[in-house]
């Protein structure tokens, strides 16, 4: 697609959100419907459900409309563009409840993780903490499958299905090959920056915004012209978001993120504002950051020791960096063959990405 | 497909098997190549090869073929046939690896489990066995997304590739559920047979010998009579195939069998054999039972007085259960609309699936 098509301005994004969340509703009702009448335990769905529902930002299929928009797909937006889009959202539900296994979380966006909330379900048991982990492991895999069938219950035309497949495809390697490199480098937080950066393409650059966006435009038959400008404007956005999140990690507000501000410097995970840090130490820093991160002990007043390292050693050049992607993503705009609307939406997407405290 | 077609006699299930191998082997590589182009970590694909190539029966594929061939498929199997097949065999490999971490299991066909494995690659960390775990968790994730590529670039038509991922859809809900199942009976059997047949109906009728069954006949395009009686095929195989595995369980030859015949007794896990035991046991052995069955110390000689009243109680009943199963199977297959190599080689695996000791 290459005619151009006019768009009302400015999108509605928070109606784009509601019809994302009205598909993944839709879905999940008629999961729970299946299991009462196959008398299957209904925690499953509930749990699946609450996780869906808990205020997630819907960044990814927010990203897979604006990519079928960009593309010049209708901006009546067709319900195979919604279910394909929400997805991305069931999919990633299946990434949070594995990855807060291994990263042994107790709270997402301030309610306890799928892990523990069954765990305290089943506190009867021997061993209840392991039986929550097993459990999400199912469940996880649950959502996994069932981010497929949703996809492929979108009825997207088999052209569509078949280009959003590769895409699709794609991304799940990557989001698993980039948890398993995290994995691989928490604990061990060195000066590497590039290893830091390997996990940030797989992750968030690839995962989180390109992935998305070419679903999107993939749905709507876009060119090559049109994949390749959304690609320049997810990897500097895809790198300030993580950025940002880095800090919010560190510097957040515990209340406003719903996420602790100690565990990313307690678990020494092994990020971009980790690795500058240990770059620009000097010995003594070096040697204290050495020490504290990653160490299970770690309380608050050791972390107050991290965040002042870090703030004397990276927290400004982290700041300059996010806005310099931030200036390059706005830059990749400017030229971008997108309507109007689609450019002014991902503005204000990468505007959010590097102002927000959540 | 309603046109019989000749098939030379008996099927050469061997070679299905080795087409089987070839397109997974063919599929590693791909995958171990890009993962070194990308600087990946080259233990991912290494541990997941090593679960694909660890003697597995490759029972789901096999099936998938012969359901194909049932409904009339060419016998000059397609390659995309083979891989369609294969994929079941990718998903297997990540339900076992999920499977085992649920488990807690140390070996499976005599070598270690992938997370076993992991921890002691990756011995030098803090703690080696909860890093084993949850690479194993992302692994079995990657797995599970590459058996849906597999499928995805089979190169079904897109008319098979629809009917494709209907019964791929269910078979994997199906198979999660019966997981889930499994996992919340475990360590409180009781007599309550439903409850384990419920559990067999998702993990093993549906998931191991209904749902290949049905794929491999679903992208022959089959009519509702071969369906119907592929069904009508894989319910009793299916349960008689889970009674026999619950026997090997308890009875079977680790030597031979390549896994413990402690930990099922140790775990408590609710099996149809167990729930019959505990129907038919007297006041004593029942009380006997319920003390070992799920005992976190159970030792080989609780194990030896365990099967000793399983033995006096449930076993003959558990094998007589198996023969009518069995002879139900086959007089499925006397009235089938199957080709005779298939109906042969069908006839054998059910004869397989109960005389098997390991």
């Amino acid at each position: 697609m290459t005619t151009s098509v006019h768009i009302a301005e400015p999108l509605d994004l928070r109606a784009i959100r509601g019809q994302i969340d009205a598909a993944l509703g839709d879905f999940m009702r008629d999961k729970a419907r299946t299991a009462g009448t196959l008398l299957l335990p209904e925690e499953v769905t509930r749990a699946l459900h609450a996780v869906l529902f808990a205020g997630g930002k819907r960044i990814r299929p927010l990203l897979c409309v604006l990519g079928w928009l960009a593309a010049g797909g209708s901006a009546e937006l067709p319900p195979f563009v919604i279910k394909a889009a929400a997805s991305l959202e069931m999919f990633h539900a299946a990434v949070l409840i594995h990855d807060d296994i291994v990263d042994n979380s107790d709270t997402r966006r301030d309610r306890p993780t799928v892990h523990r909330a069954l765990a305290k379900l089943y506190n009867d048991r021997p061993d209840p903490s392991r039986f929550g982990a097993d459990a999400a492991i199912i469940l996880g895999d649950l959502a996994l499958v069932w981010s497929a069938e949703l996809l492929n219950t979108a009825e997207l035309s088999a052209i569509q299905l078949a280009a959003a497949r590769t895409v699709v495809d794609t991304m799940r390697s990557d989001v698993m090959y980039g948890q398993y490199l995290d994995l691989l480098a928490t604990g061990s937080p060195s000066n590497d920056i590039d290893r830091a950066l390997q996990i940030i393409r797989h992750k968030t650059v690839a995962y989180t915004f390109d992935s998305p966006l070419q679903l999107g435009a993939a749905i709507a038959d876009a060119g090559a012209q049109v994949h390749d400008a959304l690609t320049c404007y997810a990897r500097p956005l895809g790198e300030a978001f993580q950025f940002q999140d880095d800090l919010l990690g560190v510097y957040g507000d515990p209340a406003r993120t719903g996420k602790s501000n100690v565990d990313d410097l307690r678990d020494g995970k092994h990020t971009v504002l980790v690795a500058i840090a240990l770059e620009h130490a000097d010995a003594e820093q070096s040697a204290c950051l050495r020490t504290l991160l990653g160490d299970p002990e770690l309380d608050d007043r050791g972390a107050a020791v991290c965040r002042d390292i870090v703030a004397a050693t990276a927290k400004e050049t982290v700041h300059r960096m996010i806005r310099a992607r931030w200036a390059e993503a706005n830059r990749v705009l400017d030229k971008a063959p997108f309507p109007t609307a689609v450019v002014q939406a991902m503005r204000h997407i990468a505007d959010d990405a590097i102002a927000r405290t959540k």
